[in-house]
C-alpha cells in the first residue's frame, strides 16, 4: 500500500472485537517502532504492553472508555528525559522521539489490519501507579491494539494553506 | 512498498544534490503531513518550506552544515502551544503533534525518492530571527529536503527487549 494511502486509511479505532493480536503482527509493529528514528540516536522510550484481561476495573480509573478497556492490549508509549537529547538552549527532544516512535507502531498497525486511537487524555496519576512507573518515566500517549470493530469516519483537515507557508519564495 | 521496508529504508541524508524538488513530489509530502493525526484533531502546526537558493551563507547561522545550506529545500516545522490540546495535569502536546506530522512528511519523501534528515541542533533564535517568527510559533524541527548523493549507513538500534516491556503478562 501507497504510505499517503496507509495514511489515509488510518483512523482513530474507538471500537475493538475480543480476539487477541497474534504474535507476528506484534512483532511487526514494535520492529516498526524499534527503527524509529531520535534525536542523536539515543532511543529515550520505553513502550510498555498491557493486556487488559482482568484489569478492565482497574483500567477503568485511567481512561473511563468501554472501547478502550475492551480491546485486547494497550499499549503505553513513554520518555525517559533523562535520556533523551537535549539543545543547548534547554529543549528536551523526549515529547518528539516518543511520537515518532508510536506513529511508526501505528502506522505499522493499520497496515496489517489493527485497530489503534492516540490517546492523550489519560488520568497521567493512576495510569503510573498502575504501571508502577518511577518518576524519570513520562508517560506521553496511549493506544489500544486491536481488531476494530467499528467503520471508519471521514477526516477533517485543515486546508494546505493554512498549515504550510512558503518563505522568501 | 511494505512500511516496515519504508520505515528501514529511511536514512539521515547529510548530501543533497542539487537538483530541485517536482511541485508533484512536494504536493505528496505535504499531503501525508497534512493527514497526520493531532491531539483532539487541534492541528497545531504550521510548516514553513524554504528555498534555500540564494541565501545559503544567511543559513548557515541556522545550522553549519554543507549538506544543510547546499539541499535544495528546508522544512522548518513549528508548532503553536496556544492552539495546542493541553491535559488536566497541564501537559502541552504541541511537540507529540509537530512530532507526527513531521514524520509523516519524512516517511512520505523517503517513498518517494527524497532525502530528509532530521534536524533539532539548529540555533532556535536565528532561525526565528530569519523566518521572522511571532514568540507563539515554535521551531521544533527542521529537515533538508532534495534527492540523496550519499550512500545509507546502516541503522544501530537497541534491542527490543531494552525498549519493550510487558507489563502484568
Amino acid at each position: 500500500m501507497q504510505f499517503l494511502e496507509l495514511v489515509k486509511k488510518r483512523y482513530s479505532v474507538r471500537g475493538y472485537k475480543p480476539d487477541m493480536v497474534e504474535d507476528n503482527k506484534l512483532k511487526i509493529v514494535l520492529e516498526a517502532m524499534q527503527f524509529a528514528p531520535s534525536a542523536s540516536n539515543r532511543q529515550p522510550v520505553q513502550f510498555i504492553i498491557i493486556n487488559t484481561q482482568g484489569k478492565k476495573q482497574e483500567l477503568r480509573k485511567i481512561y473511563d472508555r468501554d472501547w478502550f478497556i475492551n480491546a485486547p492490549l494497550l499499549i503505553c508509549a513513554c520518555g525517559l528525559p533523562h535520556e533523551s537529547w537535549v539543545r543547548s538552549d534547554g529543549t528536551n527532544y523526549t515529547f518528539v522521539d516518543v511520537a515518532i516512535a508510536m506513529d511508526h507502531l501505528i502506522l505499522a498497525a493499520t497496515e496489517v489490519g489493527l485497530g489503534t486511537c492516540w490517546v492523550a487524555a489519560f488520568n497521567a496519576q493512576e495510569l503510573r501507579k498502575f504501571l508502577g512507573l518511577p518518576e524519570e518515566v513520562i508517560p506521553v500517549a496511549m493506544t489500544p491494539l486491536g481488531y476494530p470493530d467499528i467503520e471508519p469516519t471521514p477526516k477533517e483537515r485543515k486546508p494546505l494553506d493554512e498549515l504550510v507557508r512558503y518563505d522568501h519564495w
